[in-house]
């Protein structure tokens, strides 16, 4: 989460109360904080020792909030435990004034809202936790890391742990979800999922030879794909919690419109699907399935045709099943998007998520990324990315050329031009480094009474921010969020499309040791790729190789170094580095196949009629978009 | 170049006239010749076999005009020479009416133009060529394979080498430049360059030392930069002969704007110059050169003053001493677009150009690609590749991206969806195959009549074209350049804008035999990275390692290796494949630093007077972009 500006999370507070930022991310700002909590009056004093803009400056106001909220419940801690839930409760009301005033109308936990919450915030399914238990996890001063119970697994022995943020909001805002889905095929005739086509597997878990799904090829009966995904929350806890709960759902409806073909390895997906049109006049009784021949004849043309040309000569653009599946998710992610717009209308769905997701279907891993959360794969030691983040300096020439195409989106308050620093009126006239959208180095230009403007992309690295609001550049929801007191949106510069990789898993020899690894921005904020995979390689061969968990126990390492222990001033991890005060999310995914299958007793003790309920309010919910 | 849609240049001519298209690029089209040559009259029957569009009907009847040329010609020949001149002027007032007709207005050669040419057509400085050599380099049927002559030199003893079409186009439309540039400092309070302040520095070529240029390492004197580029023209030849001719010098006069600051490497670039606005009613009469200290102080802040804050807690982006390199490379490309349509008011300038650019400064190596030539360099026999090429397919999001944009852009008559081929009317309502500017992956959508419109981009590999009309997607020129038959302009959809690449030259140890190729896609269309750096290491290490000639002979292998030798139907090279058609360049970079200095009487014999007669002309030619 790269929601607010200029502030980073690293403090002390003293005695009369005055709150020092200190750390590497933090230079803005000098905090002083007179409380009188537990109660509802909160004096916050910023004293900016640079000049900062306005925008930021009123930003940061929640952002010193929050901090004062993590140093409260620390104060706190420190005379016991029985304060806490009062200051809790003092804290969420005072924030929801103020996220409320710093966020567009988003607050956190849908304290601010007359409408109903789709889904109640909660920790990931799989993790069982009681109400209890996930009040507990959010610890701001514990920062307990939540791991996977002896008595639950999830397919292929995937680790996972969790911890929450050091108190930059309330609740953890990363959310996760790990599934295995059966897609059944459509009834004939129907083309709106109007039954519960899907089903998640949790009865059986696939050994190796399931992995490649061979009892699919010969076309018949279901499309099973295993789904592992990561969101981070921003400006409220809503949309991370939705999307983890629908997304997948979304992917399963947009491979079962494409399943039979999947199911049909040697044949080319079909340019044309012959069937006819759904309301079509001479429609016949009979319904017309798909037949690969029938297809395919459409697509190179019927001979005799007075229009059509002989096959031989049509030229045809070549697709794969892969790109199909690439495709699928894609729109998955725009669906999921869309239905959170809708949704808001009749729920309070709050802030906007980035979203990783791992699709296992057919041999090959899909790796789908719109964030900053990253995947990489460790194969003997050796470190493989499969995804790349997406962040106001790795979009910037792509959001720079949309608003140079679209000016009025800057509401005449922005400058698509970038510049190395906020220019000052004294410099107009004067020269000074820019860039444009198609630069990616930097010239010098006379400043004009235009260029005062804020930039539309300020800010390096963690700081950078979009329109000074916001720091990753693709996920879902935040609809509704604007640059602070005013009605500039920042969804039109936002994407919902996520970059999709494709590992083929079965095409390599893979060892116990050789993992995928995901985790939110609050991992690889303070690890390299090369520091985790030392890390998880490091761990794994000193566990037993059947130790069913050593793969959630590398996670809680993983998160053990990421998040630190607390020292002094705040989390410290090796080398005295300063720890990740964000939340923290991992998946560890082991990519051997031949892993001992796991009974589904020891897997999921619930009932199975939970997850039905949980299925068919599921595909209600998407019935609108696929109607 | 691949201007020209739906056609090959592989084909053969019967004893009547019957031109049969051939080969495995040829798919579409069985033509009919009656020639009634030497001659004004030409009667072309084109029988489609498939259902092209009409836009590729259109289109095509050019490339079967050329295709036509090119079988005269060498029917021509076999009856002897003497018919060569008659036939050519023949061929250039045909054509002059069809590609008038077929690219928008832009004619070969400036024949059907008013106006006079910029720059006249010829081919690279450095080869020296008479008028009679040049007419013999146009020959379609030898293709002789034109060498730096004995007596000329390039710096570092660069290796070049090149070769016209088969018949594609009257004319050889790649162009090439290799230059030593040395950039003066701009006279103190001039900040136009009204007077001549660079000059090509051929009187001595630098060594080893030199190329550090550790002489201008305190802040003096002059910049020396190395050049090469190659231009590939389509549709005329007049933007990438003005593009050979003064491209080098728009970036020159970038460099001089920076060159102060390059030259002092310790300090990095100052944010904003604190040189008073040129319009400044107070400015002093001493003129206030650029020191590095008020810049920095310019940068910072000065203290003291009531609206700037202390320097320790200014937060400001570090630009690198290359990102300035970068970026007047990226502004000169512009420059020089900015000029040829300016220059097209009063200069006949036909078509456009790719540009592939390499310049050594300070240590590094500069690749600037806008259009699909490439780059690639050859170190210890592994390939390095240094530059990107930028197609209708590799370019598809980006277009179609400002198609949804800007939709106007489309005319009506074109959509900015993908389907993997044309849908036909009587597909509306069925399901088909499509991508947006979202998707890498492919879905299916309901035929819709919008449908039925002309992809903006279509077809595949070096069949793809944007809007029907061009295979590449960035360079110089086409300002006027129209889909046929349409008001419809290409330009907004290509790009001038390069992407630079950086290789630090310097902090590598090379051998003799490490080189960096450059080369049209004449060259690349037909042989591999991997093909090009075997040919080029085994002909390397069967050279002497003295001879100054290796490289140009390796070029020379190169050219020999993608064109291939006439057989039967075509030219064939290696296994069989069909050898490029296309014209073909190729530079060969050695890249050790401590090569034999070469004195200026072997390198160039001209006068010097020309040079510096060329340079006020180009210069004269610029100014109006830098007032």
């Amino acid at each position: 989460m790269k929601m607010l500006s200029g502030l980073s999370f690293v403090f002390s507070i003293d005695a009369a109360g005055t709150c020092l930022c200190g750390g590497v991310h933090a230079s803005f700002w000098r905090i002083n904080v007179r409380s009188t909590f537990p109660g509802s009056g909160v004096w916050l004093h910023l004293t900016p020792e640079t000049q900062p803009d306005d925008c930021s400056l009123r930003r940061s106001a929640s952002a010193a909030a929050l901090l004062l909220h993590a140093a409260e419940l620390r104060r706190q801690r420190r005379c016991g435990n029985t304060m806490l839930t009062r200051v809790k409760s003092a804290v969420v009301n005072f924030m929801g004034g103020v996220m409320a005033g710093g966020s567009g109308g988003d607050h956190p936990g849908g304290g601010g809202s007359d409408l109903p919450l789709k889904f109640p915030y909660s920790r990931p399914e799989f993790l069982g936790l009681s109400a209890d238990e996930i009040e507990c996890s959010a610890d701001h001063i514990a920062r307990p890391i939540l791991i996977l119970k002896e008595t639950r697994r999830l397919p292929w022995a995937t680790g996972y742990a969790e911890v929450i943020n050091a108190g930059k909001s309330i609740l953890n805002e990363d959310q996760a979800c790990c599934e295995v889905l059966m897609v059944k095929k459509k009834p004939p005739g129907s083309s709106a999922p109007n039954r519960l086509n899907m089903t998640r597997r949790r009865s059986s878990l696939p050994n190796g030879e399931d992995l490649n799904l061979r009892d699919n090829l010969d076309g018949s009966e279901d499309l099973t794909f295993h789904y592992w995904a990561l969101f981070d929350g921003h400006a409220g806890s809503g949309a991370a919690v939705v999307a983890s709960r629908l997304l997948h759902h979304h992917i399963a409806l947009h491979l079962q419109e494409v399943m039979e073909i999947l199911c049909t390895p040697n044949l080319p997906p079909p340019t044309c699907l012959e069937e006819e049109p759904v309301n079509h006049l001479l429609t016949t009784t009979s319904n017309r399935a798909l037949t690969r021949a029938a297809s395919l004849r459409g697509a190179a043309g019927a001979p005799g045709s007075p229009n059509t040309p002989p096959t031989r000569f049509f030229t045809e653009k070549k697709v794969s099943h892969e790109s199909l599946v690439i495709g699928a998710i894609e729109n998955a992610f725009k669906d999921m998007d869309v239905q959170i717009e809708k949704d808001k209308a009749s729920y309070d769905i709050s802030g906007g998520c980035t979203a990783l997701m791992v699709l296992f279907l057919q041999g090959n891993l899909y790796v789908g990324n719109a964030g900053d959360s990253r995947a990489i794969i460790i194969r003997a030691g050796e470190v493989i990315p499969v995804s790349a983040e997406f962040t106001p300096e790795s979009e910037r020439q792509r959001l720079q050329f949309l608003a140079y195409m679209q000016p009025h989106l800057l509401g005449n308050e922005f400058t698509h031009l970038e510049f190395p620093r906020r220019v000052q009126r004294k410099e107009v006239g004067k020269k000074m480094l820019y860039r444009d959208f198609t630069m990616s180095g930097w010239a010098y230009k006379t400043i004009e009474e235009d260029d005062l403007k804020f930039p539309l992309i300020y800010g390096e690295g963690k700081k950078a921010r979009v329109l000074a609001t916001i720091g990753v550049t693709r996920g879902l929801g935040d609809h509704n969020l604007k640059v602070h007191d005013s009605n500039i949106y920042i969804k039109p510069f936002l994407s919902c499309c996520p970059e999709v990789k494709v590992y083929p898993l079965s095409q390599w020899e893979h060892r116990a040791d050789d993992v995928l690894v995901m985790g939110t921005d609050g991992l690889w904020d303070v690890l390299s790729n090369q520091e985790v995979s030392e890390a998880v390689t490091s761990f794994l061969a000193n566990c037993d190789a059947d130790d069913q968990h050593r793969y959630t126990m590398a996670a809680q390492d993983l998160i053990m170094r990421a998040r630190g222990v607390l020292k002094d001033r705040g989390w410290r991890i090796s080398n005295d580095r300063l720890g990740s005060g964000d939340d923290i999310s991992v998946f560890i995914i082991p990519l051997i196949k031949d892993f001992p299958e796991i009974s589904s007793h020891d897997w999921d003790s619930r009932p199975s009629v939970s997850i039905v309920v949980l299925l068919q309010r599921a595909v209600k919910d998407l019935n609108f978009l696929h109607p």
